[in-house]
């Protein structure tokens, strides 16, 4: 296989990326600078040979410890269990949440073979019990699998002292309400908040 | 900028990946074993390394003359003329074309300073009047700017003997009459083909 199709076969391996975009993308890098091709295969090197899980929430850092994770501004009391270093950085982006995470690495999926043990569950649960973690906010997503794996971590802290909490369910904002699909909008209405 | 940073960074300078996707794509990453992040990095320095230009057509290649150029039983005396690689590989793929290529590098683009010698047109014009070239089949896309650069490549191969000729235009097959332009329809009617 030639460099060019090796390269091809690499990139159609992203998820996302089908045989076309790969060959676009490799023709595209074939009338770059070859510098500008080194630089893309520098910063993956450096991503694979340094970026590691942090020790404590499981998001990806360079360090022992991540950034949120070592900074004493942030709350160790309230901890946001998310299912991948992406909704870490939805919730860092778009909220001002000052809590910590913890990342479980995926959700709960028996059919696939992701059973408790694969997911950093019994890590959460240590360190919850560890200590002053004094609220739980499941952020899992708002699939049959997040909510699955939501319930499956309700019950593991169940018998701890910690407050559990979940994000609220209901309408997303900027949406139209023909749109919205029925089990969204029955959560809206049991939930309904008084305004007045 | 961390070690993740950079990597959507240089992910979202690829055409065709916004933030989100360069994002996507370097979250999947992080979950593949490291090696897998390496042999991405290896095609692509392998390939800011070793591809370059083929000295004879100009797509790219580890070699100093490409498979196509060395390759005896293609014929020497057709060669086709496109603006670009992928061109290439798309002729390959879904013709069965057995002359040769010769790739510019582009189009002209005056309004972006992308003249005659921004191209590889002396180089073709060189190989054509080198010998044994009976048919310049242009290929440049049906664009604009490639039916420009058609109309100048006719211009300058103009004095030599060779016969120039140019991809038909006309129905795309599968198309549908109702959503052919105008353009394309009326070279379809002025090209039209006697059938019995």
């Amino acid at each position: 296989m030639s460099a060019i199709e090796g390269l091809i076969a690499e990139f159609a391996r992203l998820p996302g990326i089908g045989r076309k975009t790969a060959q676009r993308l490799t023709y595209h890098l074939l009338d770059q600078p070859a510098e500008q091709v080194s630089k893309l295969a520098t910063c993956l090197t450096t991503v694979a040979e340094r970026v590691r899980p942090c020790s404590v929430c499981g998001n990806p850092t360079e360090a022992e410890v991540c950034d949120i994770c070592s900074d004493p501004r942030r709350d160790p009391a309230i901890v946001c269990v998310v299912e991948d270093p992406a909704t870490v950085a939805v919730v860092e982006r778009s909220t001002d949440f000052r809590g910590r995470y913890h990342v479980l690495g995926g959700h709960l999926s028996p059919l696939d073979g992701i059973g408790p043990e694969a997911l950093r569950i019994a890590t959460l649960v240590d360190r919850v019990r560890g200590g002053d973690v004094h609220e739980v906010i499941l952020a899992t997503n708002p699939s049959m699998e997040g909510e699955a794996t939501s319930t499956y971590l309700q019950q593991a802290l169940a018998a701890l002292p910690t407050k559990v909490t979940r994000l609220a369910r209901g309408l997303p904002v900027g949406g139209d309400l023909e749109y919205v699909d029925s089990v969204t909008l029955s959560h809206a209405l049991t939930a309904r908040q008084e305004v007045q």
